[in-house]
């Protein structure tokens, strides 16, 4: 799909659902005006760079009045979440696998988590979150038939490194990776966004220790 | 505890376990000494950056002969991992919640979990990963008694909002949040790292649906 997105810096994309939270927020409590430096206060950045994020979508609001706020709701949420949702499969049955495939069947927007695969005999054939679980050896077929555009990856970190080319050939274009494997995108076609869970408590534990 | 790690860079902190990470796996694999510039490709950075950011940790190792891959193995771990684990209690045990204390209890280095808090009926007095559930109200006393620095907040925005205070006022110093709620460091004596999900596989979709 062609747009005007693709020159947004990264770290304005990522700041967008922290936007969307917040001012879902302040609709649900009625709020209907907020102006830059308000929002700003709340959360904890400047009204500049509420200002100069907002103008790479082409701005939300007039100068000088303040944000409508459901008209930002509605903005941020037409940005977020499209009305067709974006077809995701899960690699990785696990313990974790698990759960984020629960998370993302009930607590997100915008996707539909269509199938996951293993590898284990105790899972293949049952399901998880209302999801089928498939041999992971079926993947490419079912990729072929069902193209999925997003997989998330709970896998240790050998099968990571070893599923993703194939996926990438597969025609995935999103990767979600929980998994130990810094996953790299391969081309400006693929997008990744990597969860490094114990990255996250090892900084925190050196922090806390160094307080 | 008096130290020299203050005036670090957050960001130097956070890529901290990803050099490990990556000495670490050199070292299983007998690698003895690698260049900041091999390293540096490895993980897709600068050499300069590497250099910088071992010099924020006393460096390392000599100028011009590489590092010794088993003495930066061990100092990293060093730094990151102390022999006396940090105590860390669980702070909703809900799906979520459970997957995270059996991340921490067989996944993680240099954390102890040693409770679990709930406002269930169902699942207080039973155990998570080995580790009692207790009723929320006995937070209080549990944190005098045994003093955990670090909590782990698996609960929804409104229950981490609220007890965010408390928490600080019973000595937690550090908190791992996985709900919606920004948790902000109250004071400079407390340590906060937010793990949003749900912004995390928002924004991947954003990008998805604008290749």
């Amino acid at each position: 799909m062609p747009n005007s997105y693709e020159t947004i810096p990264l770290p304005v994309i990522k700041r967008l659902p922290r936007y969307y939270r917040y001012v879902e927020g302040l609709h649900q409590h009625g709020i209907a005006t907020i102006s830059s430096s308000e929002l700003a206060a709340l959360l904890g950045t400047t009204a500049s760079q509420v200002r100069q994020d907002f103008n790479c979508f082409g701005g939300f609001g007039q100068q000088g009045v303040g944000y409508s706020v459901s008209h930002l709701y509605k903005s941020l949420s037409n940005l977020l979440f499209s009305d067709t949702p974006i077809d995701a499969i899960l690699i990785g049955v696990g313990r974790l696998g698990r759960t984020i495939a629960h998370f993302i069947t009930h607590e997100v927007k915008g996707f539909s988590l269509i199938a996951a695969f293993d590898t284990s005999e105790k899972i293949i054939g049952r399901s998880v979150s209302d999801v089928p679980v498939y041999d992971v050896s079926t993947l490419q077929n079912f990729c072929k038939e069902h193209s999925p555009q997003v997989a998330v990856l709970c896998v240790p970190q050998e099968g990571a490194s070893k599923l993703a080319p194939s996926l990438f050939a597969y025609g995935i274009k999103g990767f979600w990776n929980f998994s130990h494997y810094d996953l790299a995108s391969a081309s400006k076609d693929i997008v990744v966004e990597n969860v490094h869970l114990g990255d996250s408590i090892s900084s925190l534990g050196f922090r806390v220790r160094n307080l």
